[in-house]
């Protein structure tokens, strides 16, 4: 008997998560200057992190021996302040990717269901399978979410409904008051995930009030992570903001240490830095109108996103995605997406989205 | 309907992981100075982090705005190099607890079960329950593992051994020659996993051969960790070896970034780093000495240990724990370990470890 069939059968169909490509990792199989190339692949912020949270973590280093607070005392006193939550409703995790796992842990058996949509963050089927649950697709809208489907796909069993806003890879947004009404109408007893993953990206007049929502629906978990905006992908920290009662059961499954030390001094001192905040959002608006007039003027239609990336449609994408790696350029095939004709670019510092553009003109001439 | 009533029993009875009281804790509990306060609660490295390690977080800093390499390449490669092992035969964890946790929930459903024995290692019970698993608690034998009891517990459905080696929080070690012959004797389709968390502060004499086991017995998991004589505790990386069907398991529950990219950098360097590694076993040999010296002048007996930390027995521990947190010495209570009347104290640097004993010898003139 191989001992992988000691492994239930729905770990053993697990397939992993496929991060975009590692500049190192593109180095060594072209064999290229890891100094040339950029990469566009993973909705990083370009500007790196934040001045404040790089002063934090150099002030901190001498103490990397020590395990970090595994209850995150600082950091959630630092998050209850600034979004107007008490402490309890918390879970810190290694990323927001540990946060929706928890959720998944949590609640999800394989006698369970979750709903999500098509062309949805990859995490909400894969965490779903993971635990042996069933997985209910429910088909997109013009990209984004369909709300009044979702709520529709609701079956006996189904605990969790996944929503990402903005949606990942297609930069879609649900309209807050679609979102009320998706939350009036959904049982009070399934989980409404809300993952905000790219919320500060948003102008203000678009976002939702969810932070608000939590208090009027117990069945709310708002996601948020420092990977984006924050610029602290690379350190690994987000955050779950739900119920007393839910924040504690998925604290139950959290691991004691999950979010390291120097990853809770950087996050406290980005919450602090609505200057680097404010940056990033400037540099990423400049560079959507760069990157999308760009591909108005080759002709390459692509899906209006809020977020810091946009999907773009443009026939053969993996003969495109190998002629961009070739020269440099990583992008995001979306081919596990469903969407084989696409590529999703993340918005970078104007001199890369240049090359970008440089390269995908390049490409399209030939 | 109470909405934690939609996680499954054996996660609403969680009971999480009690780890060492951080010294910003106490300094709020009990309103001390925190450059007062001395932690000897959770095995850490008093020397701090390998100074090679540093240097490497320093220069990496730059990168925190980029995910991690979720395949740790270089990482892997380091420690393939290093041990003698493939590359596929690894798989990296937030620190070994996730390794552990990752072993647990690839293999163990509710109707599986796990065997540990009594006195050890607190997560192996934690991660088998957190699984609905059962769990076989061994008497131990003179406060170490019972082997030949242990191979006698493994029943129908056990699907996991679990051996902490040396043990925490007891100190104690069990001989080469009978974890060979527990392997011999044990079912192929058990996996046994050696934890081997303080191993490096081993004697070379005394520790196990266990890398070259792996290949004879590919239900082996030797599990290792940067948070103890590496001294990175705070950035959370440690490392399981397998064989690679076991390993390709592992890695599919495995969350893609789960080991951050300062910890990936760290860890590489500290590898290097013989020196610090040197310097911070004869540190604790020494202190080793200097605190079980004072052990048994002041007529208190300990478990001889061969890891850097001590466990005494000293009546009512409670009070003893309380006295010496009121003076800003925190040490380990053992009452979850079913040892309430034992305390665990981590050897500290010199200075530290003096000021354990004055403040024991003063709460035994009390």
């Amino acid at each position: 008997m191989s001992l992988q069939q000691l492994a239930p059968d729905h770990v053993r169909a697990i397939a992993p998560y496929q991060p975009g490509k590692p500049i190192a990792e593109l180095a060594r199989e072209m064999n290229l200057d890891p100094a040339r190339i950029i990469k566009l692949a993973s909705n990083e912020n370009p500007l790196g992190m934040s001045p404040l949270a790089r002063a934090a973590v150099e002030r901190t280093l001498a103490e990397s021996a020590r395990y970090p607070d595994g209850n995150g005392f600082e950091l959630k006193a630092r998050i209850a302040q600034k979004f107007g939550v008490a402490p309890e409703c918390i879970v810190l995790g290694n990323g927001s990717n540990d946060v929706l796992e928890l959720i998944a842990r949590a609640f999800l058996t394989p006698a369970d269901s979750s709903v999500y949509s098509q062309y949805a963050f990859a995490v909400y089927p894969l965490v779903t399978q993971a635990c042996g649950a069933g997985g209910i697709e429910v088909r997109a809208q013009d990209y984004g979410h369909d709300l009044a489907a979702m709520r529709e796909a609701i079956r006996p069993g189904t605990k969790i409904v996944w929503i990402a806003n903005p949606n990942n890879p297609t930069g879609t947004l649900a309209r807050p008051g679609d979102l009320v009404e998706f939350l009036e109408g959904c049982p009070q007893d399934v989980l409404v995930v809300l993952d905000e993953a790219y919320t500060e990206y948003l102008p203000r007049e678009r976002r939702s009030d969810s932070l608000h929502w939590l208090s009027r629906f117990p069945n709310l978990i708002v996601v948020r992570t420092f990977s984006k905006a924050y610029g602290l992908a690379g350190l690994r920290v987000g955050f779950g903001l739900a119920s007393p009662a839910v924040a504690d059961i998925l604290n139950r499954v959290r691991q004691p240490f999950n979010v390291n030390l120097l990853a809770q001094v950087a996050a406290c001192a980005a919450l602090d830095d609505s200057v680097f905040l404010a940056d990033s959002v400037r540099l990423n608006n400049d560079g959507m109108q760069q990157v999308t007039s760009a591909l108005v003027r080759l002709g390459l239609s692509f899906i209006p996103s809020v977020a810091n990336f946009v999907t773009f449609h443009c026939g053969d994408a993996p003969a495109l995605n190998r002629f961009m790696l070739e020269r440099g350029v990583i992008v995001r095939p979306l081919a596990g997406y469903g969407m084989p004709d696409s590529l999703r670019v993340s918005i970078g510092l104007p001199d890369e989205n240049a090359r970008f553009i440089a390269v995908l003109e390049e490409a399209l001439g030939d």
